[in-house]
């Protein structure tokens, strides 16, 4: 059976060391290994949070152009841009249909996003919650499925959104026959959860308190450097791996593994003659030599907006093919196909 | 400023004489007033209440011939199937991200269905109603604002659905500058609520227990003969309009009135040498003359399913073309059209 994977990024603002070693890296060394590739800059999901034009707008064309410059090869991955496959929607709509609204109301974008991103916002029911954020695990839903995604690059805590996916696609497939494949998680094994370096109690956040706290992917070296230098460690001197007592000294060693793919005993072995100062020197000019040509190449990439939006409308066109084929099947199913 | 039409009509099987007199008729004569017109089929309504494959196919076939016979012309309105136009499930989720959850949890088609179609369940927040029904409203808003609609033939019944509608457009226009219409009711001043022949306290419906309490467009001359001979009157015999204390006979008065295009007291003055069984006569008659030249048309026009296809085709390309240039407009406002 034919490998699809899945996987949506947010269009809000430029990508952090977190979201590169938690998922872009992961999607780029998938483009290696067989099946097909979708690739999705989910901005409807984004629309739950209102932003303005300017902002969207722009950060559609930045995650593009940095997705690029990371290597995601568009000729491999289906890179799109989720609003522009209507599908989308009314497959949600048609899952929106089959789905108990209280089913939806202990998931975590509801529950408080928390779970999800760190932040301390908790709307309740009777809150001010919107619709939109109520029900984007069912555009969630509707985005693997469209593709009959059989594996979704994602962390842990969106093994819940992945039991809706596939308890929909059961309860689909047990009416109108198999149609909907059920859908796992891959978990890259040197998955790393980057912490906020200036508080390494909670993941690295773009909507962190500190600037200090997250390295972007285009920061400059010179930003590199001070952030690292500033980063949160501890009294103790000596480079050890142990996130529950040692967060901030760990942290560094995680990013310094994940992007070197080396495993935490032998980052700490490099590092056994050194004091965290030390290290903390060595981290930034791994975090450079990683970053620095990313950043070159999405400068260049981002000055051609034009040839960045042709690239989008490539991938539109590639995954609105299959999306529009996988929706027709749907719509057969359901008698409203004529 | 144009003036643009937009309703729907759920394809749930052949309409009866309440639907007729309630909504197509009114459809009819809107043809020969100035503005843009949409009839949609609502599938994608439809759907909110799971049903077969062949009910659903059958059903949008059924309802493309019966509006036709009832000579709904596919040249002056726009006629087409809500399913093929992907931009109201896009534009329902981008009013989704704007609605509070409980902007919806008192309104009709979630207080239970009594409101608006006599049946009895009572779907409660905490029960088993699906999200579908609980943003039903937000797809209504989403239809008629695809079309920037100014003017609704509905009954009062959809007022409540019309206030969200113009408080989103109001919301929207606020934020991104004016691009919304505010959009009302237009009633029919014949407007007729028709009553279940066997049980006159309620409306017609495609639900009712008994088969004998509606009438549909579609019905033979001996079924309507049949159906109006047995409709419950009461133990007076002069015919008289008094809709509370006499709603049977006064039931059979409206039907009159509304296939005749006559005022009640002319409707009265006509009978006012017969009792109810001779009215009862001459109501079947006046039925049969107005539905059995649909029903020939009906039946000659539902044979041939190609032409009924290519009839929908049509108005689909002429909604989408519509629709996507609105749909376009708001991508742009939204900040996601690049």
């Amino acid at each position: 059976p034919n490998r699809v994977i899945f996987s949506g990024i947010q269009p809000t603002g430029i990508p952090h060391l977190g979201n590169y070693l938690g998922a872009i890296k992961h999607w780029v060394k998938l483009q290696n290994k067989p099946g097909d590739i979708y690739y999705s800059i989910v901005d409807l999901h984004s629309l739950t949070i209102p932003k303005s034009r300017t902002f969207m707008r722009t950060s559609i064309l930045d995650i593009t152009a940095c997705l690029l410059a990371c290597e995601i090869n568009p000729e491999r991955a289906v890179l799109y841009q989720q609003s522009c496959v209507p599908e989308h929607t009314l497959l949600s709509w048609v899952i929106g249909c089959l789905v108990p609204v209280n089913r939806l109301k202990h998931l975590p974008q509801w529950k408080g996003r928390t779970y999800i991103h760190n932040e301390k916002q908790m709307p309740s029911v009777d809150g001010g919650g919107h619709i939109g954020r109520y029900t984007y695990p069912l555009l969630q839903t509707a985005d693997i499925l469209l593709y009959k995604a059989t594996h979704v690059p994602a962390g842990d805590d969106q093994a819940v959104h992945l039991i809706l996916t596939n308890e929909f696609a059961k309860s689909f497939n047990r009416t109108h026959g198999h149609f909907f494949p059920q859908t796992q998680i891959i978990s890259d094994p040197t998955f790393a959860r980057i912490r906020d370096l200036r508080n390494p109690t909670v993941k690295m956040s773009k909507s962190s308190q500190s600037e200090n706290g997250r390295i972007e992917i285009t920061d400059y070296d010179d930003a590199i450097r001070g952030k690292i230098k500033r980063a949160i460690t501890d009294c103790t001197s000596a480079v050890t791996y142990d996130p529950d007592n040692r967060p901030g000294v760990s942290n560094l060693v995680q990013i310094h593994c994940g992007l070197s793919d080396i495993t935490p005993t032998e980052a700490c072995n490099t590092a056994q003659n050194m004091d965290t100062g030390a290290y903390k020197t060595l981290v930034a000019n791994v975090v450079i030599d990683h970053l620095s040509p990313i950043r070159e190449r999405y400068f260049e990439l981002r000055q051609d907006e034009n040839r960045l939006k042709e690239i989008l409308k490539y991938g539109n066109q590639r995954a609105a093919k299959v999306a529009k084929e996988n929706f027709n099947a749907v719509r057969d199913l359901l008698g409203i196909q004529l």
